[in-house]
């Protein structure tokens, strides 16, 4: 674990000073303004603060689709915009601690500068126009540091913005805060570290907002951004849209830029991270994708495919089938989430959708790959980049999967070949299945404590087989009196009792259910239209 | 290396007699009616032998472009096509040794098959319909032992044809032979293996037809089949394209499949090796690649990018840039290919294309990271597969490149960040210097002798950047009597003085002298349209 000097205290507190000093001043309630730290659900304080206008309100609740639109109308300005979605951040900081770094002056100089162009032109400068988005920590930002949760990386300045940021930008999209992730960013699905701290939930702050995108899975739950950018290798961007009832996607690999984010291991091939769009409807998931692709990246990063972003219409019901895989055969689900699967089936087959169960296939290979591919370097460049910090304790989780010293390369070629074998196999049996999508959970359960989030294998299974997936609130939200344990329940190995063992209603009462819908690979466009229908459907 | 038993040489003589028994009787000459094994070029034999008509003639020296042509206009059958070139190919495994298999019979059955389609409808069944093609021997076909060079191999039956045979059939394209590979297949640009022995190259014996892909090179280069099969890692399409005076293209990976292709080490995914066409002009290379594509491949193997192929049109001469590297600053070529080269600038600047100097760039850093990369296993997924026989010379000089032992899975990851980083610049590089293409030697000789092919950078520089190449005949060949060594050489390392002491003009008289195109990854369609301008220039 290295030595712990007193060094590392010094570089965490400068990521901390920096935080800290970012948060713009003039929209800081007093302590005394708000609520009680016992105060578990945040949601509704913003139109309880007094702090955001009605208009203000309005225009943070705005799905990034309709705010285009009023700035395209000159309804509403761009620096209106961000000051109202800014006030809201700011709160929301005081509230989750979801920031590394608020980007506030440059923001509204951006969105002066889209306005004035707007005023001169008529035009707005892209399908993002004046759009305030989020971006997570480890997504480079030019001349800042860029630390990806590792206090020995402070030191680190990013010479330019990450692509995915430059494309963004060059939409119109407005960079507004910088959002935190856990320690080594790897396999925990929570955001806690040794700068910036523990991000909270804010539909119970008892509550984990996810992880490694979890400062964005807050930002998006409190609207404190109206787009946002996470990564994904295991479920990165799924976990914490899924906890705080928001939408993200997972896109197929090769299809946005890399180039710009930090992070331990970049040269793991085995499974691809990928970033991807967290938002408010799977319509601004869209927008964010065609906006992006719509510049052809691949022209620049040869790493790309080049495919370009085909919009496609949505499927008619009658012609969809989804498989439905309620329970992956390890782990089950918590009483939530079956609940709102069996109410989606229902929803689904009402609708004259043709519904499949869908058996959980190679589950337990594909389980055992990624464990092993993560950490395959027996975890020598996360413990390399955590030499000079105490490690949290879901970090030394994480490090425990991998195989101590690490596999040889032979072993890696050959895990690597299985791992080839079970997407070719898994393909066929969808094929066989005839289905367009699988819709299943996204976690084991909704949002879990801090400290307890841990079994990933639901949005991880799709990361190995390189599929998208996109997650989605079900508009259902648990209810402590329906959604009791299963009293037949029986564990089926030590895994699922401890996974079990996590549940009681009481604790997660109120909170979001969301689920997840997976799609063929390259088959982006495709899942985010089947997903407005299914999801049309199922949240009715 | 295991132990040396009498067993592999039943295993091996059972390859050879299936290579033995399958060869069409009928037509095999006897032996007073072949040249002398002391005639190096054997060029001239089909003409001189008796055995094929003046029709066959024709036929077996027509390209496939306008065999199909033929075919559709009802003048050739498929039936007589196939047998010209099954007689074409007979003689040429007497003289050669390039083949594994024949597959006469069910190629003729094939034609036959073929003909009356089109007399019953009057219409071909698909682009390369009633084509011969070879088809490199770890390509699997349906029922047959695909061993891919390794004795201990010999007992596995390929389940299926490989996909891009299939494809290929359902185009139309008749599979009448399959060629020969390399022991171990890896890292040497020669064909000699345990089982079928060795394969001479038809411009002159003494010579090597190149490999891995060495009995598709030796097959196109006598002609034995109208269009071959070929797969390229570092260079064995190319290398034998090059060494036999024909076309080859190494396409950017993940555009055709590989399923059902066999060989060592298939998880290695830092250098993909890739399947592709070798043919008799630049307009063939492109009906292939255009036959399998059309055929939409990436719906059944999610491992392809859905790209479907573009025709791209000719370049304007005037609009085209094309680098020149005429020595890549580690290897000096010999001198026939400094030669070609410079006439090729000379003729391109004529025909008023823009030449500038391609500049090696990274070189050494490229061509470290390919020897790491090839047996980062250390080797071992190749000794485990040549464990029961012995290893030839050159197999040995392959496996000693690899770090003894292998490289840990930590050390892997940080070269295949690297090789990614290195990919990346150079497109960069590209870009700014403005280059449609770069134009190079694909060896640094022309064809070499037996037991002596080591050098494969020129090709393999393109695998690590993971750049579509293609390799063309410049219409030069070797003249002793201009192409005498450079008195001024001065070696820049032992390698360079090894590889300069291969060359002495008679060696090589009248051997032709080939060239490399490189092109933009993604880019096959822009390499071939350019690459029959400029070879049409450089040919003329």
């Amino acid at each position: 674990m290295g030595s712990i000097t007193g060094d590392w205290r010094l570089k965490a507190a400068r990521g901390k000073k920096i935080q800290q000093e970012s948060i713009p001043k003039q929209w800081i309630l007093a302590p005394e303004r708000l609520p009680p730290t016992s105060q578990l659900c945040v949601i509704d304080v913003p139109k309880e603060s007094g702090l955001l206008s009605e208009k203000e309100l309005i225009i943070t609740e705005s799905t990034a689709t309709s705010l285009v639109d009023k700035m395209a109308s000159g309804t509403w300005t761009a620096e209106e915009v961000t000051i109202a979605f800014l006030k809201r951040a700011t709160l929301g900081q005081q509230l989750l601690n979801f920031a590394t770094e608020f980007l506030a002056e440059e923001a509204i100089a951006r969105a002066k500068e889209l306005d004035r162009i707007f005023h001169e032109t008529g035009k707005i400068v892209g399908p993002l126009h004046g759009v305030p988005v989020s971006v997570k920590e480890h997504i480079g930002i030019k001349g800042r540091v860029c630390n990806a949760g590792y206090v020995s990386w402070m030191d680190y300045i990013s010479p330019d913005d990450a692509v995915v940021v430059q494309l963004l930008q060059k939409a119109g999209g407005i960079v507004i805060v910088r959002t935190n992730e856990p320690q080594s960013l790897m396999a925990w699905l929570e955001s806690d570290n040794n700068i910036t701290g523990r991000t909270l939930n804010p539909h119970n702050r008892n509550l984990t907002p996810g992880g490694s995108s979890g400062g964005e899975g807050a930002s998006m739950g409190f609207k404190c951004a109206c787009l946002g950018v996470g990564s994904d290798i295991g479920g990165s961007i799924r976990g914490p849209a899924a906890f705080n009832g928001v939408y993200g996607l997972r896109p197929t690999a090769h299809r946005l830029p890399l180039v710009g984010l930090r992070a331990a291991g970049m040269g793991q091939d085995f499974i691809h991270g990928v970033v991807g769009p967290l938002g408010h409807s799977v319509e601004d998931l869209e927008l964010f994708m065609k906006s992006l692709l719509d510049q052809c990246p691949w022209k620049e990063d040869m790493s790309l495919v080049p495919v370009p972003w085909r919009t496609a219409g949505p499927p008619a019901t009658a012609s969809l089938t989804v498989g439905i895989m309620k329970d992956n055969g390890l782990v089950h689900p918590h009483p939530p989430i079956t609940r709102a699967l069996e109410l989606a089936e229902k929803k689904l087959i009402a609708a004259g959708v043709r519904v499949v169960e869908w058996k959980p296939y190679q589950y337990q290979e594909s389980s055992d790959l990624t464990a092993q591919f993560y950490f395959a370097d027996g975890g020598k460049a996360q413990r390399s980049a955590l030499a000079d910090e105490p490690l949290l304790p879901q970090t030394t989780l994480a490090l425990a999967m991998g195989s101590p010293g690490g596999l040889d390369v032979s072993t890696s070629w050959d895990l690597n070949y299985q791992k080839e074998v079970i997407r070719a196999m898994h393909h066929a049996e969808w094929q066989r299945a005839g289905v367009d999508f699988v819709l299943s959970p996204a976690y084991v359960g909704v949002a879990p404590e801090h400290g307890t989030a841990q079994y990933f294998f639901y949005t991880a299974l799709w990361n190995v087989l390189e599929q998208p997936a996109v997650v989605f609130p079900t508009g259902l939200q648990v209810d402590a009196k329906i959604d009791v344990a299963d009293a037949s329940y029986q564990p089926r190995s030590e895994l699922d009792a401890r996974e079990y063992a996590k549940y009681s209603p009481e604790k997660f009462d109120k909170v979001p259910i969301s689920l997840q819908l997976a799609g063929k690979r390259w088959h982006d466009e495709e899942l985010l239209a089947g997903a407005k229908v299914v999801q049309g459907i199922i949240a009715r």
